[in-house]
Parts: structure tokens; C-alpha cells; sequence
């Protein structure tokens, strides 16, 4: 079993199944990849808001790979176990205009720089108002090549992966990608320190180490399956708002309304902090998806970020 | 404070701001509910799945009440506290044609009868293979009248609540409710042993003991907020199937989908038993909303249910 090294310069933009591996790996192999935040570097800690209007969005998240593992074929499942991520100490949060899921509601740029503190795991969002968020780093894009030829871009998920922003696959976890060309052709990036279910993270560099299998017994595996480490939880609460639709979406962007509501009276925080709030620390979950003709969607938001409760 | 009753059989079948409370009660008094399940007392510990198909839908889904508050307002919220929810020693689950997210994939009736051990908490969903449930019962339907005049289905949730099939809202949880008439008119039903985000449930009669206050400071409720009880998890893990499709609710059929095709390979469970689990066991949460044109939507089922891992 050999451990291999990816640079931060050996990435690339689109998914395209021509791109050339960088590097062949045996099943069992480790790669520590060193990975830029994803805005490719454009974004630094002394970045204001002013340059997120400027940002050149076809250098946005770009991936780190590819990767080629001996023995992968299509319809293969290729199983990466989450060894270790370390972010920088430092992110960024930002409302992009025409992004998330409230864009045509936030439609002014904003930016928010963050000081990460990793000794102690977590991360001031108002140190006066004593409201600090855990770090559970993950790495937002984990994927590998399409078998449709072409570029593809990076930003949405495909059903091999790529853009999954999903916060579950932190350290200890262990991803199920269905394979679908020789090599599978894994790449990674989009480091992020937190994030809630269905929100937009703080966004970091990150130096990932990945062990890579391929597995031939589990042909069921069509999209991204994953196991998520031990969990632990001690005494935590939650607040919710819920989105009551006869639309999923519409529901889902009820919900973070509510809660934008919420915050900006209970927690005195502005409209842009709130909405930043939610995306960073708060899930948002299926409640009820049987009783037609409405949905019920609810952001949760654990109590255990504020120092103090409020009503 | 006092402590009221209501009776099983005081029961009204839709949302209607016209019918006459059962009963008056002050802020700060408690009630008791005692309420059959959800069929209306149709289903019983000896119904068969050829019982299902003769249903009578019009008698679904009743709510006791409604609970006249006092000095309760349009404009109000009102704060449910719920202080206990007892169970019966059995529940059922079912396939219903026309009903649920894969209402078109599973068009025959089928019909679960479960054992549930109160005293343990847990019901088995196979003893042979090692899978049961834990309890952790609530109402399904929570709600007060609407301000629109006529009959609302007793059905779908509303922005006043109703048919929320939350299954975080249990013994210990506080509901807050948007009240749009004078008296709040609160009803309840549909008592749940069990259930995941999204998912039907294991239906029971219940017994609850809700706590009723009327808030005079938050206008802001103008969908169900709630609030959970302490969550202790320890040594919980996960295992994920994910939907990525451009529509959301094409994404959570898709996860669902993927986790039956889990459970029946590596659980040997067949295809409606795995369905059903799904409902009550497994979570759907929205990993990802934002990277757009593609959703991605995961479904989380918790390894402890199971006494034996698979693959």
C-alpha cells in the first residue's frame, strides 16, 4: 500500500473523461491531496466584498485529479474511506449573486472572512453575540469521470459524485461511487469547514488524505452511497421554522425565510448575517413528503452555537 | 392551571373554523387527548391487507378537539408544550394505493401489524433478522383552525399546521402555531410510535398531554416553529443512498429508490418489506439545494436498527 501526493496545482475545471490521470494508484493506495479553496485562490484573508462581484466564475471550483486506480471498470464501485482533513485557519462565506437558494432575494454581494480556530474546533460567526460555529471539514467535491464524452461542468453533482456538498462525508467517512470508465478517474476539491445540510459552506483550503478500493460486489451502488463516522451528541436542542408548500423547492426556501425571520428578531443579527447563518449551521430536512398536496420542509438549527438561548 | 379530558370519540374529520369547541380552556392549562390511530379505529390488531383496500378514506385522519383558548387572537402564536405521549401496545403500517412518495412504483395494498414493547422501546421489524425499531412517539396532526372560511382536508399540512407528520415533535418538544381565529381552536390526532424525516409511520392510538400558552410576542410565527427536547446519541452511524436529479422531489424518490435496492441486496428484505422500512427508520434530508441545475437529496438510515452489519 503506497501513499501518493497530489499538488495543488495539478487540477483541472471541467469533468471530461479525455483529461489525462496525473497519477496511477493501486487499490489500497493512500493520496494526500493539497487542494486550493474553491475559488482556485481568487478569494484570500484580506479579500473584501468588493472582489466577489469580480470573481472569474469559470475558475471556480475546480478538482484535483484525476486518478487514475488500476483494476477500476465500469460498473465497478470505487469506495474512497475519508482518512483525514485538515483546513487552512482561515474561510470565506459568500453571497454570489445568482446563487443559493434565496438568490433572487439576496441579490447584493456579500462577503464574510472567518478565523478558524483548529485546536479547539470551531470557528467565531459573532464573538460578542458568543455565537460560534463546530468545524467538521469535508471536502464538498468528490467524484470521478462520466462515461458521456465532453467537458462537464464541475459546479452541479452527477451521479458520480463531483459537486455533493454534503457535510455527513467528514473524516471517518467512507464514499460508494459507481464507476463508469477504465481508471474511474477520481478528483476532489471544494474544501469546506462547515456547513448544514443544504446550505453554503466556509469555504477553506484543505490537505485531504484519501484511500482509494475497488469494489466488484456492489453493482447496486448507481449513485453516491456513503457511511458516516460514530456520531456523538450530547444534550443538543434544536429551533426549527418549517416551509409548508405544495412545491419541495418552495418549501425548502420557506423554511430558511422562517428562520432568516427569526434570527433577525430573536438574535438581532441583519438580514445578510442571518441568511449566512443558516447556510453555514443549520439542516434543512423532508419533515413530511406524503400528505398532498403539500410538502413540509424544516431548517434546523442546533441551539448549542448560541452562548445564550433566547425566546 | 387545570387539567382537562378529551375523549376518543370527540373527533372532527376536516379543518373547519365553524365547528364548536369541546371544550374552553386558559393559558397555561393542561389537556389529555386520548385518541384512536389514524384509520379511525377502522384497522385493529386483526386486520388483514384485504381490509386495506376498503378503507374508508372519508373517515381518515381525524382530529379530537377543537380546544377553545382563551384570549387567544388572530395574530397570537400558540405554544403546545407536549408533556407525554403514551402509545398503544400495537401499531400498523401501510402500503395504500395512491398514497406515498413512490405511490406509483408500489400499487398494491400491503399491511404491516406491529408488537410494540413500551417497556423497552423498541418494536421489531423482524426479530429472525435482528431489526427493530426504537419508539419515539408524537402526533402526527397538531393544529388550529384556519382563518378561511369552510372545510380543509384534515389531510395536507397547512401554514396553521395539522397533518406536520414531524417526527421530532415528541414528548418534551415545544410547537409553536400561527393563530389566525379567535380561541385558537386547536384539534390533534394521529398518534405515530415511530417514523422517519419524510417517511409514514408506525400509526397507534395514543394517549398526550399537551400544555397549552398563548404568546403575545411573536409575530413572526407564521408557519409551526417548534423546538426539540435534548438529543443524546451516542455511537450512531449512518448509511446514505443519495437522489441527484434536477427536480427535488425526483431526488428524494430517487434516494428512496436507492435504499430499497440497499436493503434487499444486502439485507435480503423484499421489495415492499424495504420500502416500508424506509418510512419508518430512515431519514430524507436535502444535502445539497444549491449547485444548480442538479438537487441532491440524501437518505440516512441509522446502522443501529440492524444487529447485524452488511456490506
Amino acid at each position: 500500500m503506497s501513499i501518493h501526493s497530489v499538488s495543488r496545482n495539478q487540477s483541472h475545471l471541467v469533468w471530461d473523461n479525455s483529461i489525462q490521470p496525473i497519477l496511477r494508484v493501486k487499490s489500497g493506495d493512500t493520496v494526500k491531496f493539497d487542494c486550493l479553496d474553491a475559488s482556485n485562490g481568487q478569494i484570500n484573508p484580506e479579500t473584501t466584498v468588493t472582489s466577489v462581484a469580480s470573481l472569474v466564475f469559470s475558475n471556480l471550483d475546480q478538482v484535483n485529479g484525476p486518478i487514475f486506480v488500476e483494476g477500476a471498470q465500469p460498473g465497478d464501485t470505487l469506495k474512497v474511506e475519508v482518512l483525514s482533513i485538515e483546513t487552512a485557519d482561515w474561510g470565506w462565506t459568500a453571497c454570489i449573486p445568482g446563487f443559493g437558494l434565496l438568490n433572487d432575494e439576496f441579490l447584493e454581494p456579500a462577503l464574510k472572512i472567518w478565523k478558524l480556530n483548529k485546536k479547539e474546533g470551531f470557528a467565531y460567526f459573532d464573538e460578542a453575540k458568543g455565537i460560534k460555529i463546530p468545524l467538521n471539514p469535508f471536502a464538498g467535491e468528490m467524484g470521478v469521470a462520466r462515461k458521456e464524452k465532453g467537458p462537464f461542468s464541475t459546479i452541479p453533482p452527477y451521479n458520480t459524485g463531483g459537486n455533493i456538498d454534503t457535510r455527513h462525508v467528514t473524516a471517518g467517512a467512507t464514499l460508494y461511487l459507481p464507476i463508469e470508465v477504465e481508471g474511474a478517474l477520481f478528483s476532489m476539491g471544494d474544501g469546506h469547514a462547515a456547513q448544514g445540510d443544504g446550505g453554503t459552506a466556509i469555504e477553506t483550503p484543505i490537505v485531504a488524505e484519501l484511500r482509494f478500493s475497488v469494489l466488484k460486489d456492489r453493482p447496486y451502488t448507481k449513485t453516491p452511497h456513503f457511511r458516516t463516522p460514530s456520531i456523538n451528541v450530547s444534550d443538543e436542542k434544536y429551533y426549527c421554522t418549517t416551509g409548508i408548500e405544495t412545491d419541495l423547492r418552495e418549501a425548502a426556501r420557506s423554511a430558511v425565510r422562517h428562520m432568516v425571520m427569526y434570527l433577525e428578531q430573536e438574535y438581532k443579527l441583519d438580514h445578510v448575517e442571518a441568511y449566512m447563518l443558516c447556510s453555514v449551521a443549520a439542516d434543512l430536512r423532508m419533515h413530511e413528503v406524503v400528505d398532498m398536496p403539500n410538502y413540509l420542509v424544516g431548517m434546523m438549527m442546533p441551539s448549542s452555537i448560541f452562548s445564550q438561548q433566547h425566546n
